[in-house]
């Protein structure tokens, strides 16, 4: 199994208010595709430093990941560190310099002059081009031993990855002579411990497959990884174990791999002809974001109304104040009347709200922080249904939000 | 200035799915008590990296603090892999045995074989007791290099650091006659080359102060650390340094330290007794979703409209199908009867719209992907802002709710 090594630079992730999310990212994919990733080492912007914990990682792994420190500014070192540890030189990519020189001038901007030394790369390096930012990434492979050094912002890190990284690294570990898969199939709704004991009968006998449950915001992802020798083989032991896994979980499962909740629901929105739109208190506009990251979202969805306040849910969505005075902002009454009027307004097939309280305060004894109330309007009439979250302010919002979606979706996969 | 080096061990953090919290705390205490941390390195449960992290942390740093591997069972490796390092035999101590025996008696179990071990530490360790599980931490001292062992389970470490850990460090760090003070200013608008130019004198002769940048989604951080013999004299230089960084930077700073630009938003509305709504197109409720992260929100947001669709801009915001035909869902004109029909809908202080292009469909020559337009409406009657951003869907998404944000802060601080 071919080992791997991360690192990662910036002395802001020294000081522990930063998350190093790039080295759990990187410890995530790599593991995913069949790499044994051996240790992790994350240094401050100095040239040092960085120079030993690459060379670490090159001694003891086959793959040796590093992100961080290739921007244009003078505490951005590791472009000179890893040239110094590969004992190459540093040499000017015209390509690159035109790259960086459009990139600027796209945004109507001149290019500082700081910025000349993101196109330089140690000899023979293979470029890893970056298509959302200037700091291109570069792999270097030497004696069976491969270095690849990526920019730190995280969004520019993994569109690097995904798009010219991955592909690369595939082919890395197929030259290793073992097939390793893994598959992850996701649930909502359940708690990590129900999955466990419905998932008891496999995790018995998991066939030679290891078996890792994630939970994370109300979803608990199960990873299955198979290791043989031949690749049809190690799929159809991986196959029969997620076959019994479909059994045990049923609709519980929304997805599978890069599958996202909000993705599904768009998908299955689209296939069923249907739109919606969402009346949205608590949550403030976090589900019709949630919604909105899919692209091609504009199709299904109609849109929304943030009725963060109770003129604006009399104003736009209609509710009547009596409700509100009755029964509180919070209550079954209001979330079937928010859901209505945005049915109503919207015509869309589905309309549906939420309102609860998100906390930290504005809680009662009644009515306490983390009471949430959802209502789905369609043509047949309203539903509502009663939540009690925990989880601090933003836990509940996630939580409420993507019970929301969960509900659609269940929902819609009954239709 | 003392440097330290944090060691964490547990295979289960290379996997990606676990978060390596201990690294995060360990390096935010020690920094805040003025030791510099240089370095983390993350191992699975191996003796040999286990060993190679620690001698790696021995040589470089004046203290090493390692989590985790203190169990009882066959993977727990750390005891025996510091022994080695320190090259001191274990030795058994039965004031700790009788502890661990008491802990089962107490719970009405009786103690595993396999927990004898955690009794066993290097000859001459300081114990450091742990009140809330088995496996007590230890601590040994020698040749002016402090060596530092503690479980892994978070709640247990962090008792044992807090409660005798601590004040062990406070006396080593006090005997190095230091002291170390990091303030930290957030900027909105400006790229991180921007920044260091701007900031050129001042980085030039940073009177002895390090100063680092991090930029992300659009802001920049700069953070100033100061190391000085006393507290007030450390404290001054920094503030001077600060000061100076202010002149140049002026009002693109939105806030220090733990600050964000949605928190700065709402406590500026408070201030000012103004309202906001916003009617948003492409976030698609981000912009409402990042204000209402912030608690007591409701009292300066009175709510949104996503309108997603042509038709929610008309018939919520009352845009005209006219100009909807003539110039396009994405034009200043669409932005501006977008912001003044929020504002009239809502009787706020502001209206604020976004309307434009997140990609990566939908694009044309004349309208490309990344074209946004801003509006804003008041009493005074509407402005409209033209924004060009790149980075994706979600960072197009990020960076224009950021930017709307940005625009009111502004408009705030000159009321």
């Amino acid at each position: 199994m071919k080992t791997a090594y991360i690192v990662s630079t910036g002395t802001e992730l020294l000081l522990g208010n930063t998350m190093d999310t790039n080295s759990e990212y990187l410890s995530r994919e790599l593991s995913a595709m069949g790499f044994k990733v051996i240790g992790r080492a994350t240094v401050g912007d100095n040239r040092d430093m960085i120079k030993s914990a690459l060379r670490t990682g090159y001694e003891l792994a086959d793959l040796v990941v590093c992100t961080g420190g290739l921007g244009p500014t003078l505490d951005d070192l590791s472009r000179e560190a890893a040239a110094e540890v590969l004992n190459l030189p540093l040499m000017h990519s015209e390509p690159e310099m035109e790259r960086i020189r459009d990139y600027f001038a796209r945004r109507r901007r001149e290019m500082p002059e700081s910025n000349r030394k993101q196109a330089m790369f140690p000899a023979g390096a293979r470029i890893l081009a970056n298509p959302v930012g200037t700091a291109s990434g570069f792999m270097v492979s030497h004696n069976g031993k491969t270095l690849v050094m990526l920019p730190g912002p995280p969004r520019e890190m993994e569109t690097i990855f995904k798009e010219s990284l991955k592909p690369l690294l595939r082919d890395l570990i197929q030259d290793s002579g073992r097939v390793v898969l893994t598959r992850t199939i996701k649930t909502m709704g359940l708690g990590e411990s129900q999955v466990e004991s419905l998932l008891e009968d496999v995790i018995a006998d998991p066939r030679g497959c290891s078996i890792a449950l994630l939970a994370k915001d109300g979803e608990v992802h199960i990873r299955v990884t198979g290791d043989g020798v031949t690749d049809s083989g190690t799929r159809s032991i991986l196959d029969s174990v997620i076959e019994r896994m479909k059994d045990s979980l049923g609709d519980n499962i929304y997805g599978e791999g890069g599958d996202t909740l909000p993705g599904v629901v768009v998908r299955l929105l689209r296939d069923k002809g249907c739109t919606v739109a969402f009346a949205e208190s608590c949550t403030g506009g976090m589900v019709a974001k949630m919604l909105t990251d899919i692209p091609g979202s504009s199709a299904v969805f109609w849109g929304g109304v943030v009725s963060y306040s109770n003129e604006a849910k009399t104003r736009i969505l209609g509710v009547s104040d009596e409700t509100l005075k009755r029964y509180g902002a919070v209550s079954p009454e209001t979330a079937r009347e928010m859901a209505r009027g945005m049915r109503n307004l919207a015509r869309s097939t589905f309309g549906i709200s939420l309102t609860g309280i998100a906390g930290p305060e504005g809680g009662t004894p009644e009515k306490p922080v983390g009471l949430v109330y959802l209502g789905m309007a369609t043509a047949e009439g309203e539903e509502t249904r009663e939540l009690r979250l925990m989880g601090g302010r933003g836990g509940i919002r996630t939580l409420a939000a993507k019970t929301a979606l969960d509900w659609l979706r269940r929902t819609l996969e009954r239709k």
